[in-house]
């Protein structure tokens, strides 16, 4: 008799990763990582669980509600992580004698948020972050736009555009169109809206706030077109020497990384976020494909202020892994990844078994990844199998093939076969890895 | 004014880990993993949240314990992975018919359990799996065994065994000394625990179950010495001639599969663990180090029977990461890696900055991991930073070197500077990385 079987379920907002879904996120994290790699960043870990207290209060009203909190056993309050960027201020508050300074890091990993699930939205889901703190020089943001630009080039997208805005930029506009500091945070938010709710909507909030004049004048400065060099020139009027300059010197560093024009656009009415920026920010977004920013950050102040008395200024970026997949997925980018087995050598009998070892271990010592079949069957049933893993070649071992002292290789993908003398099979199969 | 800051410290039994350590656990877990992909495993992903009826109940009453579980927003009860198996039996139960069958996956994440924290005991800890499900043929246990041998390989320890045992040959030779059925799971326990508590205690113990002579054979045969052939000799006529056959058969698959005699050693005293295991049972220890087993697991007959009634024998075994990385670390076997960044482009002023930034893009482009350093700065600072970021050449380009069309390459090992010519310096250091 058996016990009442446990549904096999999981929590709304979470997902299982079967090995296909597994290889194609893998392929995307790695290109994601070697990029960051490549640029010098190393990474650090942090738990999953924090203390409450480090997370509690850090993210608004909003962002509370939506932490998953408990008590553990000994009735301490613990959280799961809801972003990186907190865990990595509290790392490097108490670390920071330790670290390299200034100091780069990546950091790939999960956070938890008791959100609304819905497409794209998940309750467990990767962030894939990159910062350098403790230097305020402009050769940091001008990197971080190389890195994404290298990002989005090497996952092969063809055409994404980095919009970037200057927070020194809006303030000197709002200022020079009497827009009063304490009404500053309150225009942000409804320009933040500006691409959802649409111009006319937009007035209208505006116009709740301000003068009509300011709202037409603002509304004026941020239609303006043409190319970066243009839109600095329209707005010089309304900006600092000192501000038009750091933009330009932002657009020269950035033009000496190679990162091409087209791809890096001003957008004047680019807000992004609240309190929290305080130089350049950025947001990343797919031409090809209605998805929403695919990557966003800037420059801040102070990373660690609620921790330390020791101030880290930095510039940071964060990657929606889960995004790009989604859009790299739904524009056919992945179709190519295979998962990782490449050979499938046969077991037909206990006396053709020893010769299938010895071909799957030559195999694998020279790196070619190959397994045995598990147990003596049929080839149809053998090939099957090797067909829906995905792989590449099927060796073919049989007691015949033996005795001729040569192996019969089957190629899947175009359904061929082909008989190779036994001492070339190595050669012959590390050959096609090659191409 | 400041607000009042907040202690920036973790739970107990959870770690921060910064990038020097970071670079030895991803050196310790890409070998690993790529053994596992060498023989052609795949890898799945379960959430970190499980509902708690997933987890509860199956790991015992201490298990229960440690178990971290909570309610969300909504009222479900929901818990945080405590090992791999059960997600993977429950994600099988669910998606078998999508999984190539018999399936061979590994799985590398983390697992929390509310334990006494302890050296080398965690609260939030890594696992490493592999197991083939789908196929009773022993097979299987050989190929997990050429996967434990060839890991631990490719880690270069060089002083390892892998101890295994038959559950059947267990039961046998019980049956053959007369001990009832129901005596099994107990006397098994006692000698779960003849290596911490000595022979001695052993026999005390035993004594309180079972009758004197029992005892003596009991003991007279764990403690049968020589080669495996030669203990199986010796006790061939405690145990059926198909259990026999069977720990011959595997002993001979192992020898197809290269694992050298030396380090698999049959241990008729192994019990490990209780009802899950039916088969050959295996566990890994260093001779070089005291650090208990570094690897264990064996051949189970149903995974799924908690969530299906379908039923998948398999064998399977979990690597201890972080025993692992510890004794490497003991053994001083992770003093040579590095960390990412391998080239450091000098910043000394706004005129020679263009001139870095595209030899560290020349150098990014051909493969090498180069950073520019931040701002402006003596050398003094710039080498010591590449110093403490254990960099291996800083490529100093002032204006005097661009003047005369050079690069000087310091190698930070041995201190030497060489001046390269401009249109050399790439191969130059591509020329290192072959090497």
């Amino acid at each position: 008799m058996n016990q009442a079987l446990i549904t096999p379920e999981i929590p709304k907002g979470t997902r299982d990763f079967l090995p296909a879904d597994m290889a194609k996120r893998i392929y995307v994290m790695e290109k994601i990582k070697n990029t960051f790699v490549n640029f010098g960043y190393d990474t650090i870990e942090t738990p999953v669980i924090e203390y409450a207290k480090t997370l509690l209060g850090k993210y608004g009203d909003e962002g509370n509600k939506q932490i998953y909190s408990f008590d553990d056993n000994g009735g301490r309050k613990i959280a799961l992580r809801f972003d990186q960027t907190v865990p990595f201020a509290r790392l490097v508050a108490s670390n920071y004698q330790n670290l390299p300074m200034p100091f780069k890091r990546y950091q790939i990993s999960r956070v938890w948020r008791a959100d609304k699930p819905a497409k794209g939205r998940y309750r467990e889901f990767y962030q894939c972050d990159i910062d350098i703190i403790g230097t305020k020089n402009l050769l940091s943001e001008a990197e971080i736009t190389r890195v994404i630009y290298s990002t989005f080039n090497a996952l092969a997208f063809e055409k994404f555009i980095i919009k970037f805005n200057s927070r020194r930029l809006i303030n000197d506009i709002f200022a020079s169109l009497g827009i009063s500091k304490d009404k500053f945070t309150d225009v942000l938010r409804i320009l933040d809206k500006l691409g959802k709710i649409g111009e006319k909507a937009t007035e209208n909030e505006l116009g709740k706030l301000l003068p009509k004049q300011s709202v037409e004048d603002l509304l004026r400065i941020l239609n303006i077109k043409g190319s970066n060099q243009e839109k600095l020139k329209s707005i010089e009027s309304y900006a600092s020497k000192e501000t038009i300059e750091e933009v330009k010197e932002y657009l020269d560093l950035c033009d000496s990384f190679g990162v091409p024009e087209k791809n890096l656009i001003l957008d004047i009415s680019l807000a992004r976020g609240l309190d929290y920026y305080t130089g350049i920010v950025f947001e990343v977004y797919l031409t090809d494909i209605e998805i929403g920013a695919v990557c966003a950050g800037g420059r801040y102040d102070n990373l660690c202020s609620l921790f330390s008395d020791k101030e880290f200024s930095g510039v940071g970026v964060a990657f929606g892994f889960d995004r790009i997949v989604l859009a790299m997925e739904e524009l056919g980018m992945l179709k190519q990844i295979k998962l990782n087995a490449e050979v499938l050598v046969t077991y037909f009998d206990k006396e053709s078994l020893n010769e299938s070892i010895k071909i799957a271990k030559e195999l694998q010592e020279a790196g070619i990844n190959t397994e045995i079949y598990f147990e003596p069957a049929s080839l149809g049933k053998q090939m099957k199998y090797a067909d829906k893993k995905g792989i590449q070649f099927v060796v073919i071992c049989g007691p015949e093939e033996i005795k001729k002292n040569e192996a019969n290789v089957k190629i899947m993908q175009i359904g061929k076969q082909k008989s190779i003398p036994r001492t070339q099979l190595v050669s012959y199969l590390t050959g096609f890895k090659k191409i």
